[in-house]
């Protein structure tokens, strides 16, 4: 009899066709979709681990799960046998063995998302359902002030979802960055773990600082005060992206090679 | 009476849900959407004079197309009206109003499409419909090489579908480059005009080229037997874009600030 594997796959998607990663009724999720192909290439009923939930219609350019399996594929033929079974909208990027106690949730030591806005008049129909298109003026350096009074260990539950429960409101946000390239305006959170919906909440708070609706400044006092109806609207899913996930220590800033205005 | 104007509208699309620009029984098509709008917006029905037709799931970049109307609705609202109208994959960019006599198929004196090739091992889930994922090597100076050989004035029946009927197979084409940026391969074509998949037949060609089944200098025989059966495959039309319009002046080479390998 083969002995048990541990297997680590990494995985990229487009979420607009999907409620999300996780299985749910009635709703066609990544997750369903992967276990599915799995399933169809191993005969064995698999439980996918992963690093993180999404939300319906957010992206991942980045994310890992891991499963248990008897089955012997090499892995280096998996990511070919499991994105032939699955759509054009999800790709595996690659499967290794991971050490039998390793847990894609558990052992997750950060993450980076990237909230993409798509700041000009008209829309474009290739970032359809993949960018904010917000049309009206947004002033760069006032997000960024704004921006810098987020990282820190700190109490975020004014960047939380009113009634999500959760042990703990305390985050450590590592680094926040807006960066400009054309049209595009990309903000950058990298923290130890996220609140539900923390970075739409920071997105739709530092774009009413971009448009002047607040002064930069009191994005300090929103997080002192620790009051959801105080900080911005949440943005829509359409620009999330989980772009980056960390099993070993979180980098100290965004990894980009954009232009800046 | 209000007085009958010419109205000129500058639009792109995502074409992977449509079957093409033009009309047609059963099936949605571009051209369908947008007089669609305009007559939910003028009350008048319309018919829409076009710089080009596209296939299925082909996309553009820049499609011109003008219509008659009586209808009084400023020029520069009609985009937003239109827009509103419209399925997020298609954005009107411009409308303006045109002399009596302009017509966007007749006075349209070149286009420049790009073909897209993602060029590497797992296929992009945000590409997906939008390029041609190329799993294989690329020698792209072989294709260089081999694109040399097609500027020109000449008959391109080689790069012609067959069964295509059409008055000459003689074709201007000003420029051919091939770009690469990362895993990205982009053809760029310019021409006074093209013969039925010329593009993707060129496209082809050219990835033939590029994996050394044929000989770049080959190309110059192909065209010169004019046989359809000696170029490259068809290549899918997910990876091409009509990228620009031209109704003044063609231009001598391709606009592209791309990294280059």
């Amino acid at each position: 009899m083969s002995c048990m594997r541990n297997i680590a796959i990494t995985l990229c998607f487009d979420g607009r066709r999907y409620h999300g990663w996780q299985c749910q009724q009635n709703a066609m999720t990544v997750q369903q979709r992967l276990e599915e192909a799995i399933e169809s290439l191993t005969s064995e009923r698999v439980r996918l681990t992963a690093c993180s939930r999404t939300d319906a219609g957010v992206h991942a350019n980045m994310f890992v799960c891991n499963f248990r399996t008897r089955c012997t594929i090499p892995t280096q033929k998996l990511p070919f046998a499991l994105n032939a079974k699955l759509d054009g909208d999800i790709s595996v990027l690659q499967a290794r063995e991971a050490n039998a106690a390793f847990n894609s949730r558990f052992d997750c030591v950060g993450k980076e998302y990237v909230y993409r806005i798509l700041n000009r008049t008209f829309r474009d129909p290739f970032l359809c359902g993949r960018a904010w298109h917000y049309p009206y003026g947004l002033d760069i350096w006032a997000m960024r002030r704004a921006a810098d009074f987020i990282p820190g260990r700190r109490d975020f539950s004014a960047f939380m979802a009113q009634g999500s429960s959760v042990k703990t409101t305390v985050r450590d946000v590592k680094y926040i960055e807006v960066k400009k390239d054309g049209d595009m305006v990309d903000i950058y959170v990298c923290a130890d773990g996220f609140l539900y919906n923390m970075v739409r909440i920071i997105t739709g708070t530092l774009v009413w600082a971009g448009r002047g609706k607040i002064a930069p400044e009191y994005v300090g006092d929103i997080i002192s005060a620790g009051k959801r109806e105080l900080a911005g609207p949440t943005a829509p899913p359409d620009g999330l992206y989980l772009n980056r996930v960390f099993y070993d220590k979180l980098p100290e800033k965004a990894e980009i090679s954009f232009c800046e205005d």
